[in-house]
């Protein structure tokens, strides 16, 4: 991996920085953020600034480039990708570490008296330019929004911005229809007395039209906004793709309809003169409610005293909560995908062990194949993460050329994988040996598993927020001195993004939403041996009621249920170090995935899968 | 508990809101706070403005009288004592019921335009202020300072603040002398360069001067400020207290030191001007450090930009972590508690089964008793909650004439006590039968030791913030379908405040310290069943470095050691229901009371109470 030259861009870039085409004043520095107009976790390549001036593409960064300097924040993931892919022009600023300054002491010790200090107003989130803009004010400088993104203007090869066609799920899928969910956020608008709602994140867009996109890789998002109020609805959205006969039918727009549930379609980049004259026409009282992490630009276009800001909005909300058409898809495609899983695994042991030609990258593409055998596969819903030995405790990685090793009977082997079906989202870990693993390699492993049981057959009261249970997946690992540096379980969408809010299972936050049956997370714990190893167990569960004696006064509890039915290597387990109620989990686990999934490989006459399952599934025995 | 009748003082009351000698505008509306201008959660009698105002004299509410109105704002531990207190002239709100306004929201909807709403600005904390400001400024009104303690002007029998001598503490009991504390403070100050220090919390004064008070019951506190620069040290303070030769000698008043330690005492009326003349000299950068929990009046001496505000001080991190002389000082305060337990459960035992003529005040009183024979003993810490039967269901119970049952063989006992000793302050709550438990009782008392065990015998990671470990005492109770709604642990002083700061064991907090070796807790679930019982199992225990398998990589690991030391009731144990582990844990400990505590009443000569402890030891065995 060789750094990128950067001296010319940084040369053109303050040369913008200056020019009064496009500043009103010349900025001493212009911040790069990492996201999207719509504070996406993965951004379109047209949206990548930060990695086209820096070079450094990793998912998490924030340039600033000034007359002088050129510096770059991200965190310990990311600290020698970013080394590795920066020129020298470029300083590294490591998150985290105790003498790293923040973005906005960095920039007090080192503008002159009275700089303006540029920035996009659509890419920065209003909670973070208020923090932002309130240090460089008590330091005498200004936070000032520059329009155009000066990127962009030195950005000659950009690529398009993405538009292609939609898919349209209809009520077997949903569940709800569109005009049910415009009914459903509207009566929360009236609980709050607000008259205006500004959709701006992707993945709330789409659940709330019940559409699905291709805009951005991994997630089945388009770019879009819409504003509702309480008699109108207006989409912003570009392309022809309101031409296409299903979307048209499937949002009405030819049909005659009540008039509050007529949907305008309007440009894309109208949104912000739209939202402004919703803005001037705001009598006292009146109300327009956003995320707080929407746009400073968007949040601007509303006057400050009829904001309603709220962290998670209605939708976000509304969208965690998966009805029963979502978890009946949602367990559709996880039996699925675990059917994929079984080939792969099959097919690994196979080739790994008598030939040892799989690499990391092999083994991704084959996993990738066997999912898109799969009825209603659309495509991954993240990069595969296949990493063997070393490899394997780099928490985020993704095998390249450069890195890719190859699978060996010799080593741990990581697999954290998820694809995006019709009919759902899945993301599954498994960590498997296919020769004979060390004792300290089956002690860790075992410590993982006893965490990931205590997670998912933890027993909670109604109204307990997920990051109360991030320490039972760490107990077992704390009693003999490991642990694991990142959180347990994140929100998975139903056909979307598989990272979302507004509830988890992390050390992390505070500010997580109660727990409620329905909601689907991840509980993946794991411990990582640098330079060694890398282990995770990672199942999808769905929050379900429990049965307990005596029910918390009928405050009612809940627990949770595996939706990934994929057998964990008993070969890695230290049967001893189990409870026998461990025991017994792991044994009922693989009971459920032998009956589910032996059945679908059984219809799908993938005989020799099959073999293999019943083989990883035979019971454990625990000497007393 | 009849109400106050509170029509006349309600009159008089919106008389001065509107009289021209106190206010320069009349005000619509008057709050007053619990608190007193050192956000103490203790307070004086002088202070106790909303009791007066109200009749209502619980530990936590806010009142506020308008033209029309008087409502008072509490929560669920005092809605019925509260109703009881106060006349049909105040409204109650019923805080965390869903629809209860809030203080705000409730001002907005019935002020008329324009109105102004007062304040004592001694009372109000900072952070508390510029939320309610900030939303009655947004709605058209103005929240404003009013000088004079309106409830002072009409409370003519008001008791005069207290002003009581002080104790001096020499090395022995704080191992630091207030030199070094002086010195360390300023390194903290030089590291984030800050000139000024303000000290505001009672219990920060007393800590850093080795100095203890007894102003306020319960806590050995004195009413003071200070403000530490770099290279000066004023002490405001009233009374004659610094004509006392000990206390002179103590803080070298009459010595020749180095001017950066000579202490300059002033009034304590005079904080407020001398802060102001503070403020009014700084130049550009120098900042002046304070809580951001001091009064608005304090904080408002010094002009915004010159403040640096945090929510712990320095001083509240460093008196958290206690010292070799002061842990050996806690270790013997709670060996000398112990011993007055024995007699007392002895005594109890010897009354309560053949005679019955024990009630809960008695037993109180009698647990005081014992307490003040030993060595140092200074006073109780807090109120006793001395209460059997359903009186145990109430969480913070103190047994009035109007309430006192008599223990009984037939209903479970809650004795939740503490003491201030010149070498410690002690916290411990045990739960007893004195007859025979029910099945039902001894499975809930067997889930909250199966917490408390949890939490004492748990390993984590150097680093770990307490609120991460709350679970761990909820879990057996989960299991089964029960729960308690409080807390799990707070942080506990060294001859000082029972609660305090910054590090604790609570699902409610997100914001605490991360807990280190030296601090001290409490461990304290529970389990609480209306109308019948109150079950609660508390030590204090030490934060100390845990041994582990693999130590964290180097970054070690703490756990905590038990520094209560009083026998947990056998007799309501669930053996059956416990792992092999927790049967350990529970005759480990009481081994080590037998041998401590043994060894103590042997030595005082108390061989009735030394049987009784024996008898309360004896090992359990657990049938495999």
């Amino acid at each position: 991996m060789s750094p990128k030259i950067t001296t010319e861009l940084l040369k053109q870039l303050r040369q913008v920085m200056k020019s009064p085409k496009y500043v009103q004043e010349p900025v001493q520095a212009y911040i790069v953020p990492s996201g999207d107009a719509h504070q996406s976790e993965y951004i379109a390549p047209c949206d990548c600034r930060r990695a086209f001036i820096s070079g450094f593409d990793g998912s998490a960064g924030t340039a600033i480039v000034t007359e002088q300097h050129a510096a770059m924040w991200t965190d310990g993931r990311y600290f020698l990708q970013a080394a590795h892919q920066m020129d020298n022009n470029w300083t590294l600023m490591k998150m985290g570490l105790k003498d790293t300054p923040t973005q906005e002491d960095w920039l007090v010790s080192i503008l002159p008296e009275g700089s303006k200090v540029g920035v996009d107003p659509f890419i920065i989130p209003a909670d973070q330019w208020k923090r932002m803009s309130k240090a460089l004010r008590s330091a005498g400088h200004d936070l000032v929004p520059v329009k155009e993104n000066l990127i962009d203007t030195i950005w000659t090869d950009c690529p398009q911005r993405p538009c292609k066609p939609l898919i349209t799920l209809d009520l077997s899928y949903t569940g709800v229809s569109w005009r049910d969910k415009i009914v459903a956020l509207r009566s929360k608008m009236a609980e709050r007395k607000v008259l205006w709602f500004v959709v701006t994140a992707l993945d709330e867009v789409a659940w709330l039209f019940n559409l699905r996109g291709s805009d951005v890789e991994y997630n089945p998002v388009f770019f879009a906004y819409a504003v509702i109020g309480m008699n109108t609805i207006r989409l912003f959205i570009d392309g022809d793709r309101m031409m296409d006969p299903a979307v048209r039918e499937h949002l009405q727009l030819d049909s005659t309809l009540e008039p509050e549930f007529k949907i305008q379609v309007m440009p894309y980049g109208s949104i912000l003169s739209e939202l402004q004259a919703v803005g001037a026409g705001l009598s006292p009282k009146e109300k327009v409610w956003l995320s707080d992490k929407a746009s400073y630009a968007l949040t601007e276009a509303i006057p400050k005293a009829y904001r309603y800001l709220t962290p998670y909005t209605p939708i976000c909300i509304a969208k965690a909560v998966k009805n029963s058409s979502e978890t009946e898809g949602m367990r559709r495609a996880h039996i699925k995908d675990a059917v994929a899983l079984c080939e792969l695994f099959n097919w690994l042991e196979k080739e790994v062990v008598p030939k040892g030609t799989v690499t990391e990258i092999i083994a991704a593409d084959k996993a990738e194949e066997f999912r898109s055998q799969q009825k209603d596969f659309v495509e991954l819903s993240f990069a595969t993460i296949s990493s063997t030995g070393p490899n394997g405790a780099i928490i985020h990685y993704k095998p390249v050329p450069e890195t890719n090793r190859t699978l060996s009977v010799n080593e741990i082997y990581l697999l954290d994988s998820g694809a995006q079906y019709k009919d759902g989202t899945t993301d599954v870990t498994r960590t498997m040996h296919f020769g004979t693993p060390s004792a300290y390699e089956k002690e860790c492993f075992t410590y993982v598993l006893k965490g990931h049981i205590a997670v998912s057959a933890a027993i909670f009261p109604n109204g307990t927020k997920g990051h109360l249970l991030d320490s039972f997946a760490r107990s077992a690992l704390w009693d003999c001195g490991l642990d694991y540096l990142h959180g347990t379980g994140h929100g998975v969408g139903s056909f979307l993004n598989v990272h979302e809010g507004p509830c988890g299972i992390s050390y992390k936050t505070f500010a997580d939403e109660p727990l409620e049956a329905g909601m689907i997370v991840s509980d993946e714990p794991g411990y990582y041996e640098d330079g060694s190893f890398g282990i995770r167990i990672e199942n999808v569960v769905l929050v379900i009621p429990a049965e307990t004696k005596y029910n918390f006064k009928n405050r009612g509890s809940l627990t949770f249920e595996p939706l990934t039915l994929v057998p964990i290597q008993t070969k890695m387990i230290d049967v001893n170090l189990l409870t026998q109620k461990e025991c017994n989990w792991v044994n009922d686990y693989h009971q459920k995935c032998r009956e589910v999934i032996g059945a679908e490989l059984e219809r799908q006459g993938r005989h020799e899968a099959l073999q293999w399952l019943i083989r990883e599934t035979e019971p454990l025995i625990r000497v007393q």
